[in-house]
């Protein structure tokens, strides 16, 4: 059993607490918050405090808080020699600004407000000073999610820019092409599939070995054709990434 | 039941012919090639020719080939008051130069060699001059697909451009992202959840409003880290869309 303190009542924090509320291998002991009303809906489940002077005692504190506070929140913290970590994917270990063990417990996905999510499939990134914190950490993450990865603060920092083109760049181009369909009376959903599809692909082939389109043909005809129908920071978007897939792939033979 | 004749014998070709010649409603009279050895495969199978002047009779012929060589291809079609119909995503109805009956089919999906799809969810968009060859067409379509649209050749040319943001620039951001992760010792395999999560999301939410990362919440801070880990056009890439998701959200409050 380890014992756990979740000290935040953000997207994460809730979606942590849920899964460590019915865990029979996780005594989740108490949530710290600043927001009482935020607070409240745990009342009679856990015990809840807003009073960072009060906290009990736990294996774990898993500060779940916006990078920024991080480092003001864990100087706070009057506890000592216990394991203290944070949840952000674009914070290094040191944003903790505490004389107590310091660790990092990153769970790699995009969280929605009210939708469960299946922490089974999440990759969490573990990072720790001490081994003996690892073994506890790695301990946590295993009971809620089958893949774990040891990563330091340096690669995370790699992993969250590269999740930024995977995710909120991609998201970018899917509302790109939401718009192109909107203005042409075209029903999104008739892209859905593809969509899925390209996701898809990517679990069993590196994305440079399956590139098509236009550019990677080097179809200048139909490039031509496709900047004629865009304007602005589309057209942009489009002819720069259409000339960086073009020296990807080299010249046509 | 509709008889049918393939002239083709590339990705998508090959893929019809698989899902034809079992079907219980479709009569696949005969596959065209130019290239004996592709057509070789579906000897026994089905009639198979290189010769245009040497075609069956069918309700449909469905002309499969690279978007260039419809417009040759098609001029040469000694048919009379005959459905054919190319499936081209980036090609108007016109690029079919014949006095028959013009039509399109074309499988919104990105088809790769070896990987058997499922028809069933692959949206087809239909195009006929006339109203009873959609009939026709439609009842094809029904046949193999859930999914199928009314789309005119404008709209395609739309649909296809959208494409090309979701499939193919989308997949090169997954390009992006497995390099950064190379870079650095970090298994690509730590991405992949967040990329079907974030595909699957737009299934049910415009990509608008659920757009995240530091760009839309004017993240300075973090944008200003990002733009130094990279160099290049990828920083260039990251430069520009993040400008646009900025200009998107407007300032933040």
């Amino acid at each position: 059993m380890i014992s756990v303190i979740i000290l935040g009542t953000g997207n994460l924090a809730n979606h942590l607490i849920d899964i460590f509320l019915p865990h029979k291998d996780i005594e989740l002991v108490q949530v710290y918050g600043r927001n009482i009303s935020a607070l409240k809906k745990f009342e009679g489940e856990v015990n809840i405090t807003t009073n960072l002077n009060a906290l009990l005692d736990a294996d774990i504190y898993i500060i779940a808080i916006s990078d920024d506070a991080i480092s003001v929140l864990s100087s706070q913290l009057k506890l000592k020699d216990k394991l203290v970590v944070h949840t952000s994917g674009n914070s290094s270990i040191n944003a903790l600004k505490t004389t107590n063990h310091k660790g990092v417990f990153y769970p790699l996905q995009t969280f929605s407000k009210d939708k469960s999510v299946n922490f089974k499939e999440i990759p969490i990134c573990l990072e720790t000073e001490r081994v003996e914190d690892y073994k506890l950490l790695e301990k946590l993450a295993a009971s809620i999610s089958d893949k774990n990865y040891k990563i330091d603060s340096n690669q995370r920092k790699y992993i969250h820019l590269a999740a930024v083109f995977t995710n909120n760049f991609v998201n970018y181009m899917y509302k790109i092409g939401n718009d192109i369909c909107e203005a042409n009376d075209i029903p999104f959903e008739i892209l859905q599939p593809l969509i899925l599809e390209t996701a898809k692909k990517v679990n069993n082939n590196p994305p440079a070995y399956i590139q098509t389109g236009p550019a990677v043909r080097h179809d200048y005809k139909t490039i031509d054709k496709h900047l004629q129908l865009l304007n602005g920071q589309e057209k942009e978007i489009y002819k720069l990434i259409t000339q960086m897939i073009k020296e990807t792939y080299g010249q046509k033979l």
